[in-house]
């Protein structure tokens, strides 16, 4: 039966880290809200009445009897599913950690176009976003990027990939993490990326990969924009 | 072997969440930091010197040579070291899926009082952290307590536990956060909490679970304080 992913259309934001797993593995899937004309109400109907295991907010991902919500637990489950992470349990755990920090940092570049509410426009708490969009350059992004270059630096001893000898779905999560913030700050970017080349390579590699590479290509991948997660407002760049 | 749970002292923060499983459970633990003269040096030497998956931030636990940070990743642990979650792999991932929802909501919290920066004094965005505060209040807090409200409706049928018939990790995390949340803003949680009954029966139950009240009796217990995640400022709540 094929995997079922429901989110937001429109935009990559949450939705494109499970996206790139499925993908890579060349899974049998179906983007409910895009291809689906019914979509988005199937969507709200599993929030809000369908599942034993209510979503508290999209990306969720059916597979079967199975809902589940949050990201990192979707691709926790998808790494034991599609073989996109270690059989080993410690290889495993630790690959879900990298896999949080992620997370973690992905909800940081949200807070800093929306550091009073999200509820609220961007135009209304542009002032803010200005002060939070310094820090996170300064501070945030750096301390992230060595911690993976320092992650790599210690597995890699002739391979390239965070856990293990081929890329698992943390892999293309930290690929579409560069590629979030290459869209959004590219300035700092580009000064930042010179301190990690293990970074950059490995998102390289992963932009090399074979389905990854026809995905990227495709109709189903949806670029970068001011709806989503990673926004480039270049008042905030520098 | 002791578990080793690393932790900065004198907040109770992210580290109490791992504490009231370890406790719960009446597993044998060093609080390192808190506990040994060298603790911080430890703290230290951990994360930037000898871990082969060196931990982003604390907490981070030592089980044996196991090094695992994040919080919901150390209770996903747990869970199965200490008995705390189900042993069945959905019931046991759905578990996890409410911990990372509780651990979106702790980041929250946090951005409420820190929306500019968290290198920043308080002091310095108090501003923007009483716009932020507004929305929290009035938008999130309702809707993540209804929520967890409805997630026990659903299990609840005669039981009380957020996933199964015996308290587990998360259940001991909705406690802590709700004690979190009434001390941080007490006037609206007096006003939200009318709306989610089983949230709070759910709270008396964990604070009157044997082990757990013994702890919260002890001087291992710290209480909350301006330095946490949960911080009371008069200013912020309404």
């Amino acid at each position: 039966m094929a995997f079922e992913l429901y989110y937001w259309p429109g935009l990559p934001g949450r939705g494109e880290f499970v996206r790139l797993a499925l993908e890579h593995a060349e899974a049998d899937y179906v983007d409910v809200v895009r291809d689906r004309k019914s979509g988005m109400s199937a969507l709200t109907r599993i929030m809000e009445k369908e599942a034993a295991t209510p979503p508290f907010a999209p990306p969720f991902l059916k597979d079967g009897d199975l809902v589940i919500c949050q990201t990192a637990a979707i691709l926790l489950h998808l790494g034991d599913r599609l073989k996109l992470a270690p059989k080993n349990p410690a290889r495993r755990l630790w690959a879900h950690q990298i896999q949080l920090t992620i997370a973690d940092l992905v909800a940081e570049v949200h807070n800093v176009h929306h550091p009073v509410a999200t509820g609220l426009y961007y135009e209304d708490q542009k002032r803010e976003a200005r002060k939070a969009a310094r820090s996170f350059r300064e501070d945030r992004i750096p301390k992230y990027l060595e911690w993976f270059e320092r992650i790599l630096a210690h597995e890699g001893r002739g391979g390239k990939w965070l856990v293990g000898r081929s890329a698992g779905y943390v892999d293309l999560s930290l690929f579409h993490l560069v590629e979030g913030l290459r869209y959004a700050f590219p300035v700092a970017m580009e000064r930042e990326e010179a301190a990690t080349p293990r970074v950059v390579a490995l998102n390289s590699a992963v932009r090399e990969l074979s389905a990854i590479a026809a995905y990227l290509a495709s109709k189903r991948h949806i670029p970068f924009n001011e709806d989503g997660i990673f926004r480039h407002y270049p008042e905030l760049d520098g």
